[in-house]
């Protein structure tokens, strides 16, 4: 087959998630336990998947799957295309593990077809990715390149208590490079990071399109503890002019949040802001009371660190101006931050162009790939339409959409930009 | 003493106050306790200061305490001024007992300058206002007029939960005529109804004004159980455009409802609007997630009916706008109603009139007033300053500012304006 008419191994694919969901299945939903039998057997599947398509097979100190197709040039700076096999307890069959398919899937075709690329290519099944087992995300990435704090090594797993420590050795995996923070790969000898994912929202299912590419991937700053301190009183004797309502100053806040925001996506800047949980206190709180305090959160994500700080500025001063307005005390409290990751403008552009309907969008959910942009490599990420949200059993991507994306992933390999 | 200079007669306001906190007062608060040993202290102390002054005295079926001032045609409709002696578990001094207070040191005054009013004045000690100890406002004043749904003679008391009527019979009542619905007071016998009470708001605080004429007291049109349901989403995967936001729906909605509050204030309509309770739900939120649901009350109080059902069409209106706009539904179920009662205009004129800084506010708490207004009968309130709201041990009203509102009442009774 001419190589520029190359496609993905899709069998390869349809038989992986098959396998995948066969062995991981638990009740509806799909657990991979980071660390744990769940994860380790879709590591197994994506081992023996590698080792019939005749891929160098490596495995690191701490578990991540290492699967290259040797390059012409076995000194150059390698491609990496990965991304993670765990998943949330009562999770879905693609998150995660679609980008490890697709990497296969492009690596056997090429193989298949003989081609031996210009630099090496591994395809990595990254461990513990999400934060639902060790409370910490991107523990296989991060351990990789030796950015976890050693502190880690004692975070209880959600389910049975057993430190991460503990359960590296239990796995035979060795905690040592984590407690020395001694990176197992070298950024220098790795040209470029690609993942496939699942996209976690329904921006492509609403616009009706398979794929697109990343443009980056949100940081997010979030007040995590915010309050309003008002003053109780009677809902019918204490007149507008007289009150210290918590709730009122917080709608206002609020409200003034969402003026800001739409503003700014008018003007073309990336954000999403969020109050997901709000509330009066249910001790105190009754239905012919002004309420004297509110919690909430404010979540604010974007692309660019630009955006998220100006708009945490405008909340603390908005926050003040209108705390004085209705009389009331804000106590934002302070932010965590978790820094955005901007996808290699080359990559991009090349991903993209290789859609038929090029489309272009940020992620709004965290990802391994973030980890490496930063590290400094040139990273690219593409997303593949999933109806129903992700981290749940309803996950739904279809094996045409995926192809759509493998198939980009696989030409950008076979013409790769130049630096 | 001219009786153009008659004032009350505030020793006696200065002992009946004392004896009341010393007779009530548990631990730091007040506690007179509907139809218990609390309330009926009160009534005992008003029953020997009447026996002292020389009123006519007696005491209806359901317990209320009529003290009369015998006027010069006793056949004519009389003037009655009241409020009720119970108190909230924990309450003041002042809520309620200072109406029927007044009212004795103004009959004293009459009294003893041997001024015999044209007809009978009669101070009556209301029984059971509070909703506190039964969950039904204005038994007394209700079971006066024939008022009660006789259903209500099984409900329990809050603290013991005897019955309604286990407890009037233990107390030497008698159930009979709520069992009837058979009123105990004819509003044709009764020319005009005139309360005292301190404000349970921080108006006349703020303002520095000692007595202010009531304009009416205000009904409520209750959102008591009104959601919002959204769809749970990632607050970073999930744009502005295809989110169902619970929290931001409701706050667009509370928003939209402040400013139909301030646009109405200002074209002079008595208004107030609270949402006391606003809460996701605990089990499904989360600092990055969009929110699926709120559930949150809508309190409007007026003076008038026609503005609160304008309000509660409006919210409805606009639920319905906002809920298409953020893809969301809105369930703002029924409203729980109590009407408005509007003050006489004559003696609201009349007791203004006789205030040195006159200034007129509505009453956003319930009062016996509303039934006497309810039943046709001309009615009056003033309201004295009190710091620190109601319902609790730390009411304020100073000896002094009473005066100024017994005074203007003392002052109506030697002046009564003509029907």
């Amino acid at each position: 087959m001419p190589i520029e008419r190359l496609e993905p191994d899709l069998k390869l694919a349809a038989a992986l998630f098959d396998s995948l969901g066969r062995a991981t299945r638990r009740g509806r939903g799909i657990v991979r336990d980071s660390y744990g039998p769940g994860e380790q057997a879709a590591h197994d599947i994506m081992h023996a998947a590698a080792d019939k398509i005749g891929l160098d097979i490596s495995i690191d100190a701490i578990g991540n799957l290492l699967m290259t197709l040797a390059g012409r040039d076995r000194l150059a700076p390698r491609i990496m295309i990965g991304s993670h096999l765990d998943s949330v307890p009562q999770g879905g069959n693609y998150d995660g593990a679609a980008g490890v398919v697709a990497g296969l899937c492009a690596v056997s075709a090429l193989k298949q077809a003989g081609e031996r690329p210009p630099c090496d290519i591994t395809v990595m099944g990254i461990r513990a990715e999400e934060s639902a087992w060790f409370d910490i995300a991107y523990l296989g990435s991060g351990g990789a390149f030796g950015l976890l704090d050693p502190a880690c090594l004692r975070i209880p797993r959600s389910d049975n208590g057993k430190s991460l420590e503990a359960t590296l050795i239990e796995r035979g995996f060795d905690p040592q490079p984590i407690r020395e923070r001694r990176p197992l790969l070298d950024p220098k000898g790795i040209r470029a990071y690609l993942e496939l994912h699942i996209e976690q929202g329904p921006t492509l299912v609403a616009e009706g399109l398979p794929a697109a590419a990343v443009t980056g991937i949100r940081g997010c700053k979030r007040f995590r503890n915010a309050r309003c301190i008002g003053r109780y009183g009677h809902s019918g004797a204490v007149n507008r002019a007289h009150r210290h309502d918590a709730v009122a100053a917080t709608v206002a806040l609020l409200h003034h949040l969402e003026e800001t925001w739409v503003a700014r996506e008018r003007a073309g800047e990336d954000l999403v802001i969020t109050s997901g949980e709000f509330y009066t206190d249910p001790a105190m709180h009754g239905p012919s009371k002004i309420a004297g305090e509110t919690r909430f959160v404010i979540d604010v994500r974007s692309v660019s660190d630009a955006t998220m700080n100006a708009v945490a500025a405008e909340a603390r001063q908005a926050a003040a101006r209108i705390g004085k307005a209705y009389r009331v005390d804000f106590d934002l409290g302070a932010t965590s931050d978790s820094p955005p990751a901007v996808m290699d403008e080359r990559l991009r552009a090349a991903l993209n162009g290789r859609l038929d309907r090029p489309y272009e969008m940020a992620s709004g959910a965290g990802h391994d790939a973030a980890v490496f942009a930063k590290m400094g490599i040139p990273t690219g990420m593409i997303f593949v339409r999933n109806d129903n949200g992700s981290h749940n059993p309803d996950e739904a991507m279809t094996l045409d959409d995926f192809s759509v994306a493998t198939q980009a992933l696989l030409g950008l390999l076979l013409d790769f930009p130049p630096p």
